[in-house]
């Protein structure tokens, strides 16, 4: 943002459909520079109660699974069925220099032509981490624009795909079968955080491949915990490039969606969701407060170059940044 | 640790060699109860001095890609020429409920049997997070304890993939060729961190796959920018089983170390990676120091009910949390 953001105006535009506020107000919330936190704060505040009323997906898997391609095929579909479609990638693998080999201008490419799409690309990752601010306050900003389908893209076989988890209705993982054997490369967290596998590229030249692949999946899950839906998993076959298994894999998670809201138990899940938002904001929080003390910073400066000459030790220096934080820039008598 | 830890007397066992002492040494720098930090802290700048004597090797992967088993391979060779091996783990992925399906007991079982191994299991990750000091600390005591080659594991498509290549000499990317398409999976983040690719699986039925993906690999490690020691990896071809390409896998790193340290290369790389630490160590230090403050932990707990119940927004309460933190319990006038 150059200047003070007109929040109240920036909001309007939101909640007109205006994509470009939509992208001005992500960018807002996106920001780490200090004066637009508290813009980016109110901006937040007002969307919130216009909020919640779309199915959140994360959508989650290793590198090469299909990910673009599937969204691009079920976002189109979920259009031409009546649904406005925003996806969110949280990708934070390409932070070092951005984007995959084969570049991210092709990804989404037929979706991103829909005017009932909305496609926000991964953030510029910065040093302060954010991610939470970013991607669940973008969530309640595409809910409040009126988005009733929010798409959440993360690589995942690991952290990052527990924390699309703790921000979503329900999580899709994406696996494609042959990746070596499946039962070795799954660890528990990632399969008990699916609502949904998608196993994908299934019209390709081993059909057979995929259907052994999927009761080796239904087996497996068979030995694990329910989730706290009271849910196991089901293994859905697709394929982006012939667009097979995508109306069912939509009827499928609409209905998931709507069962859950009517037990009530996507509302238990969004209050733990938001509890654990804020733990994340505060977490974040703290990091931003450190760096608007400018006396601070400059001596973080100073001991970097005596750490790197060896003269101090990390944790050492570490120690004294926090106590002096702690009691607002004074070192501890 | 029960009761408060006697940090010469642990630091002697560390140094003795006392695999007992040094596992006890690193569950005290794991610890987050607030009255460990200080002796944990002690007990780290004691080590540093006589840290630094390794190799450190990053091994990172998709799950399923074999890590376990050429690290068990790669140990036990290392440890047949002279070498003292220690092993860390990393991975994230298992934090929900611990473990892969098929058990992690079973991982590196022929390593472990030898009295040149120190093997380090996943730590329960806790809520604090403290990533950082747990494996950057393991990693500065293990090399106090005599280990002259240091391997940290990690499950990487992303993050955790990065900061291990924060913390090590060399970071070594295993891959299975037939996991998708190759050159889609690969982010450059990813390809862009490692110093070596390997290959693993190699001795499997179609040894033909392997040498074509090594040149596909090849080919587009070319169009890549090269790392700051001025290399682009080399990609090796191994087979744990079979322990085909180990030894040249072990002898290509040693080569690399040996290069990197007579250039000075990893020294300037150490330094470096000791101001990241410092900064980490900041960042998970602020929080450890917010939790210790029992006035506001109640305040958080009060907020959380609030927040579940919708009375606040997340970001709201968060906000307060952090006014309070930074004025020592008091709200801001």
């Amino acid at each position: 943002m150059s200047g003070p953001a007109d929040v109240p105006k920036l909001f309007e535009g939101v909640r007109s459909g205006d994509r470009g506020a939509l992208a001005r107000a992500i960018t807002l919330i996106e920001s780490t520079r200090p004066d637009d936190g508290a813009a980016a704060l109110r901006l937040l505040t007002m969307a919130l109660p216009h909020s919640g009323n779309a199915l959140r997906l994360g959508m989650t898997g290793i590198p090469g699974v299909g990910k673009s391609t599937l969204i691009d095929a079920f976002g189109r579909h979920a259009i031409d069925q009546g649904h406005r479609v925003a996806v969110l990638a949280t990708d934070p693998s390409s932070q070092r220099s951005g984007g995959s080999i084969l570049g991210d201008k092709t990804r989404m490419e037929e979706l991103s032509r829909s005017d009932r799409a909305f496609i926000r690309p991964t953030p510029s990752s910065g040093l302060l981490g954010g991610v939470a601010r970013r991607t669940r306050g973008s969530i309640v900003l595409c809910e409040a624009a009126g988005y009733d389908l929010v798409l959440v893209e993360t690589v995942g076989v690991g952290q990052s795909e527990l924390e699309v988890d703790r921000m979503t209705d329900l999580t899709l993982l994406l696996m494609i079968p042959g990746a070596g054997d499946e039962l070795q490369g799954i660890k528990r967290g990632i399969m008990e955080s699916a609502d949904v596998i998608v196993l994908t590229k299934a019209a390709g030249p081993d059909p057979a491949m995929h259907r052994t692949a999927r009761n080796a999946l239904l087996n497996a899950i068979a030995f694990l915990p329910p989730r706290d839906s009271g849910r196991r998993p089901d293994v859905l076959l697709t394929d982006a490039l012939t667009g097979s298994g995508v109306p069912e894999l939509l009827r499928h998670v609409i209905e998931l969606g709507t069962k859950d809201k009517a037990s009530g138990y996507q509302q238990l899940r969004r209050q733990d969701q938001n509890v654990a938002w804020m733990h994340q904001a505060i977490r974040e929080g703290l990091l931003e407060r450190l760096v608007e003390d400018s006396a601070l910073v400059e001596r973080i400066d100073l001991l970097e170059g005596l750490v790197k000459r060896g003269e101090t030790g990390p944790f050492q220096a570490a120690n004294e940044v926090l106590e002096r934080f702690r009691t607002g820039g004074a070192p501890r008598p």
